[in-house]
C-alpha cells in the first residue's frame, strides 16, 4: 500500500489543532501506510494504532461512573477506533495520571480496562503511570491488526450512508445527569458501557459492504462530517431516518433526542457507506446478527446537510471540540 | 521470536501496579513478541511501542520551561524508550489535555514535538485532544522498529555495566529550580532538551556489544534495579565510578551529585550490560564518537548494591513512584 500523504480533514477546532500540528507538507515515512486524519494509523505489517483520551470532568464524573467503569468506559471508547477501521484488536497501552492521595482504586480502572480488552480478544501490552496534581486522566493506545483497513476517504456520489443500532442514549443519560436526575438504567449502560464495534465492523469488511466507514463518537453531524471531507463528497442526511433511540426520545422528545443522535455523540456505532442497493438489511440482520439503517446519501459538493421531512434541507456545520467542556 | 508471558519487574510502586494490572498470567498474543515489562513492546514485524506521560506539575512546571520546551522534553522522554530497545523511531501519536482558556500555546507546545521527532527521523501520525480542568497532560506514543531489540532481561553474572554520557545533571537543575534558584544554562538544558540516545543505541546494537539495555529515566539505582530483576542478577555500582556532570558536582558538592545520579532520574543516557572485557572505549569514543564509562559489575543474587571506596557496600533499593511528587 503507498504511504497517503495528503490529509482532508473534517472542520473544528480540534481539526484545525491537528492540521497545524501535522504541518502543511506531511510526508509519511514508508512504514506508515496511512498517518493523521483517519480513525487510526496504519503501520507496515497491517498494524492499526489509535490513541484515545478519557479526562476526569471533561469525558466523565466520578459521580456518575465507578472507577471500574471508568477504566471499562475509556478502554470502549479506544477500541471503537479499531473498529472504525475494521481491525482485529490486540494490545493497549494504559497511561494514567491519578491523583496520588485520591480515593480512585486504580485496580477497580484497571480491571475495568481489562475487562472490555477481554470482549474483544485484547490484552494490556504496556503503559505508564504517574501523579495528578488535578483530574484523573487516562490515555489508552489500541493496537489491532487488518489486511484491509476501511478508510474515510472511500464515500463516492451515489452512495448510501448506513448507521449501526440506534443513536442518542448516551448522550441522552449525559443530559440527564446535567439535570440532576439519574439517568435510567437502559440510558445509563449506553454512556457507561458501550460496545465496540469489533464484530460488526469486520463483518461489514469481510462482506466487502463498506466502502468508507466510521465509528460515531462526536455524533452523527460530526464523524459523517469527516467522511464528506475526507471523501470529497457532500452528504446529506434524512431527519426521519436516524435511528434514535426510544430511551432518548422518551425522555428527550423527539426535536431533542434527534439533537443528540446528531452532535451528542459517543453512541460508539459505526456509520458506513456502501453502494447504492447493495446492502441488504435482512441478510444482515438475519446472518449477521447486525441491526442498520440507511440514514443519508452521497452527493456531489461538500459538507453535511439534513434533509427534513418537509423537503427543506439545512446545513449540520458546526465546528467545535469534541467533548469540550462536557 | 516467541512470545515473553514471563515477566520479571523491579521494585516500587509503579511496578507493583503494573504488576497488578497485567495479572498473574498473562497470555501475551502471538503478535506481542514482548508485552509488559521492558522499555516498550515488541510486535510481530519488528515495530516497538511505547508511551510515555509528561504532567505539569509532576515532570514539569510550566515556570520552569516554555511551551515550546515542554513539547519537546515530553517527545524526549518517549523516544529514549524506543533508544532503549535500539529501535529506529518512526513515529508518534500524541494525545494532550490542556485547560481550554489557559495560556498554553498549543502550537508552540507541537512544535516542540515536532523538532525533536525531526532530530530522529520520525514524524507526528495521529493523537487525541482535550480539554483539560487542571493541569497540561501529555502523553506520547512513540513506534520504532529493530529486527533485534535489547532486553532487559541479558545480563548475567560477570558481565560489565556500562553507562553512556553523564549523569546527574537533570536533576541538579530541578534541585536549583525547587531551591528557588535558576539553574545555570548547562544544567537547564540537561532538564528541558535531553537527546534521546536513538545513534549511540544502534550502534551498541550493530556492534553486538550491549547484551541488555535501559534508558536512563529513573535514576541509575532504579534502573539497573530493572535489568538486575528482569535477569535475575545482582548489579553492584562502584560508586566512585559513576561519571557525575561536572556541573552537578559544582553546585551540588560531590555527595549530592553522586545522590542526583544515583536517583535523580531523567538524564536520559543509555545503561547497558556487555561481557566483560568486550567494551574498548577508545575504540567507541574515535569510531562512533561515544563516551561510555563503566560502572558497575553483574553478580550471582538479586538487587542493586553500591560500592564505596573503603570497599564497603550498601543496598540501593528504594521503591518509589517515578516522579511522584516532583
Amino acid at each position: 500500500m503507498e504511504s497517503r500523504g495528503k490529509v482532508r480533514l473534517g472542520k473544528g477546532a480540534e481539526f484545525d489543532m491537528i492540521r497545524r500540528f501535522i504541518g502543511p507538507n506531511i510526508r509519511l515515512p514508508p512504514e506508515v501506510h496511512i498517518g493523521p486524519g483517519d480513525d487510526a494509523a496504519v503501520l507496515e505489517g497491517g498494524w492499526v494504532v489509535s490513541t484515545d483520551l478519557a479526562v476526569e470532568d471533561v469525558h466523565f464524573r466520578r459521580t456518575w461512573l465507578s472507577d471500574f467503569e471508568i477504566g471499562y468506559r475509556a478502554g470502549a471508547g479506544a477500541l471503537s477506533d479499531l473498529a472504525a477501521m475494521a481491525a482485529t484488536p490486540v494490545g493497549v497501552l494504559v497511561s494514567m495520571a491519578c491523583p496520588v492521595d485520591g480515593d480512585v482504586d486504580l485496580e477497580a480502572v484497571q480491571n475495568g480496562v481489562n475487562e472490555i480488552c477481554k470482549t474483544v480478544g485484547a490484552v494490556v501490552i504496556g503503559g505508564d503511570m504517574s501523579n495528578s496534581p488535578g483530574p484523573v486522566f487516562i490515555d489508552i493506545v489500541a493496537l489491532g491488526r487488518t489486511s484491509h483497513p476501511i478508510l474515510r476517504d472511500g464515500a463516492e456520489p451515489g452512495d448510501e450512508v448506513w448507521v449501526t443500532g440506534v443513536l442518542g442514549a448516551s448522550s441522552a443519560a449525559l443530559s440527564m445527569w446535567h439535570e440532576g436526575v439519574e439517568p435510567s438504567e437502559e440510558l445509563r449502560s449506553a454512556f457507561v458501557g458501550p460496545v465496540p464495534r469489533v464484530e460488526a465492523a469486520q463483518s461489514l469488511a469481510d462482506h466487502r459492504i463498506a466502502g468508507a466507514m466510521i465509528d460515531l463518537s462526536d455524533g452523527l453531524a460530526g464523524d459523517v462530517g469527516h467522511i464528506a471531507a475526507a471523501s470529497g463528497v457532500k452528504i446529506t442526511l434524512e431527519a426521519d431516518q436516524v435511528p434514535v433511540a426510544e430511551a432518548a426520545t422518551a425522555v428527550l422528545g423527539v426535536d431533542r433526542a434527534l439533537q443528540a443522535a446528531l452532535h451528542g455523540g459517543e453512541d460508539f456505532e459505526l456509520c458506513f457507506v456502501a453502494d447504492s442497493g447493495l446492502v441488504d438489511t435482512s441478510y444482515l440482520q438475519r446472518h449477521l446478527g447486525l441491526q442498520v439503517t440507511r440514514v443519508g446519501r452521497v452527493g456531489e459538493g461538500e459538507g453535511v446537510w439534513l434533509g427534513n421531512s418537509d423537503g427543506s434541507t439545512q446545513s449540520l456545520e458546526r465546528g467545535g471540540f469534541d467533548h469540550w467542556g462536557t
